[in-house]
């Protein structure tokens, strides 16, 4: 969290748990506040089917994200491993919030703003490596 | 597989799943032959501590892969999803083919060539999203 590789990061990867037990893989972005970590749906999922992370985040909320740099110069790889709790924001002061930070962080959000849920996830462990 | 993007790709991302159950995720450089994605195990381990990436793929092989694009255009995010069952190989004819792909597609392993164990991951499903 005091790493200001992790809140300048443009992208990251979400690791859930789908309901066989294999592990399900998105990159989001993301704002971080605190301890927690923020990402929203970008495009509003059909009524029908909901998106498969925010499922899975309700059902399984242990979900790991990793902020990881690649480089030719393999020197310079370095990567952030967050594991933690996740909990879905369909609505209320948090979720708007979050919509608000991410906004900030991306002018992209700006034009096209993006919806709910968000998915906030309070970060219990964290563990960086670098190659140098 | 028959993506250029994918066989191109420099960097990867492999999900396993830990004894708990919560998804581990590291970044992995691979090479892809036919439908099988291979990835060495750069830092020899110590012989005390095994990788966990090795570990949970003998245990758990069911895996999932993401190769992906990030631009600040977001109108240019792609990626393509792998599902697959993973094979550690410890050595043998595979394994050193692989080693073999991979300093092929890597020049940086020509200085330091990789050790074993291969991952082997035999891709079962591909998924492939773009933005545009």
């Amino acid at each position: 969290m005091h790493d200001q590789r992790l809140a300048a990061a443009r992208v990251a990867h979400l690791a859930t748990t789908d309901a066989d037990g294999r592990p399900h893989l998105v990159p989001i972005v993301f704002a971080i506040h605190g301890t927690t970590l923020y990402s929203a749906v970008d495009q509003k999922p059909k009524r029908s089917r909901t998106l498969r992370r925010i499922e899975n985040a309700r059902a399984r909320p242990n979900v790991t994200v990793l902020v990881d740099h690649y480089d030719e110069d393999w020197q310079r790889l370095w990567w952030i491993r967050l594991r933690g709790n996740a909990r879905v924001l369909d609505n209320g002061d948090e979720c708007e919030r979050a919509l608000a930070l991410l906004t900030t962080k991306y002018q992209q959000y700006r034009d096209t703003p993006p919806h709910g849920p968000v998915l906030a996830i309070d970060i219990t462990q964290t563990r960086t490596w670098s190659a140098s």
